[in-house]
């Protein structure tokens, strides 16, 4: 295999690890089409994710499910030729087998993709078994070494998206210490709210740079960098709230005097609300 | 051949008729993916219709070429099962022979599509000669007589976005005039802006509605339905506004006092700004 052997010059790479290691956090916009891509690139941001659920949605498809698998690697294969650098939301890594997975990145890898995001959390709301994610990190980073793994770990996400009880930062430190073990470049803990609880993960980690799902009104940029997180990434955030904009500007042409509240305190619609989209393509075909 | 009698029942072909003649003019909101259009039905349109510049610019290419003909049905598709009369954005007809394009239009109708724009403005920035435009409605309606075909004549859109000088509205009602006759049943006029003659175009068409494309600070939806406008569609409008609302939120989270100007005067992106997006999709790739 030639996987590590082609594809883009190994300095964009490094550039990307770099990133999580300047001055300010790394802020990494998500995009979920070529638009979204092209036009946060032309922004100026030096990289760029995506969002699994925009690019499911945006497609029809639920989240976190592998129904996208197609789309995202499509979607991969475009932006990656995009001037900036590119990680992909792989979900649960689009495969059960950990050579499953390995087949997937090396072929992102191939597109010129420089990082991936890897998830724990399942689409029945538990969490993969701590040894097959830790596998499943220890063969992509065997088949492709240069690529930036993010892993993600979904303790407080199945929690909060689950109305479980929050788990306790011990159960999250023995997976996060497992990701790293198995190679892991960064670790990523979204739904982490908890200031006390980032700053200690933050420092536990050390030199592996802390990945939080920014949350407007949760905290700040500027907080989250004093607390010692190194990247910080808008999930589907952007996604849900262009989204809403189109409605609430459709909306208002003819309805002129309801007021929208796209800058309210509500926020844009929930990931909860934009995930169940998807359920009105599920009807049966009415020709 | 049986396009006209499998596909859904005849009276959602009727109900989309109606709408264009309701107490108030039908707003049809543009959607470009699956997310967009089942957030607009969510929100409360009876009908929305799809933005090509928006399905092309999310797939990575230009608008009004046809390249995105394959996404364009493939969207249809899914977007048909929606509980919404959907309408589709078909470019020129992606095809050059009248029986290519009506072959199309049989293809949405079979989805459940009730409706379709087809312009006259080519990608060169010239119009398609009026006798071919004529075959291509005269078709589509012998082969699809129930789906709504919106005759777009872009002799004002081609002078907006070209640079020329604007057409007289006696060349425009010359190729409006063609279209009826060939069968249209509504006619949109994209970048015509001046009062005297919406309302002279509206006057003239009676029964016909016209469409004009809603832009903001340009008129109001209420002029606009006094002046006879029977439907206002949004055009890129929503999808531009959607793109601007994600950059200036992803980038306003790590630049807190850099003011966004989402809703100052300057409005989104225009459409020749979205549209050369695609350009960033075309260098060769860096693998």
């Amino acid at each position: 295999m030639s996987a590590t052997s082609d594809g883009p010059a190994p300095d964009r790479h490094t550039a990307f690890r770099q990133l999580h290691h300047g001055e300010r956090p790394l802020l990494l916009p998500n995009a979920w089409d070529h638009a979204s891509a092209a036009a946060l690139v032309r922004r100026g941001f030096p990289a760029i994710g995506t969002t699994s659920l925009g690019v499911a949605a945006a497609a029809g498809l639920p989240d976190a499910t592998g129904a996208a698998r197609d789309g995202t690697l499509a979607l991969a294969r475009g932006i990656a030729r995009l001037p900036a650098l590119v990680s992909v939301d792989i979900e649960g890594g689009f495969g059960e087998r950990p050579e499953e997975v390995a087949a997937v990145a090396a072929e992102l890898d191939r597109t010129g993709v420089v990082g991936v995001n890897i998830e724990d959390g399942r689409p029945d709301g538990t969490l993969a078994p701590l040894a097959r994610q830790r596998a499943v990190i220890e063969a992509v980073k065997e088949r492709v070494p240069r690529l930036f793994v993010n892993a993600r770990t979904d303790t407080y996400w199945v929690a909060a998206t689950g109305g479980g009880t929050p788990p306790s930062l011990a159960a999250t430190a023995e997976r996060i210490e497992a990701y790293v073990r198995a190679g892991a470049d960064g670790i990523f803990v979204p739904a982490l709210a908890d200031e006390q609880n980032i700053g200690a993960l933050a420092d536990d980690l050390g030199e592996i740079p802390l990945n939080i799902l920014f949350t407007p009104g949760r905290h700040t940029y500027e907080r989250l960098a004093e607390l010692g997180v190194r990247r910080i990434s808008c999930g589907s955030l952007l996604f849900r709230a262009a989204l809403d904009r189109a409605v609430e500007l459709a909306w208002s042409i003819a309805h002129p005097d309801v007021r929208t509240d796209l800058d309210g305190a509500a926020g844009p619609r929930s990931y909860a609300a934009a995930q169940s989209l998807a359920e009105d393509f599920a009807e049966a075909d009415p020709s």
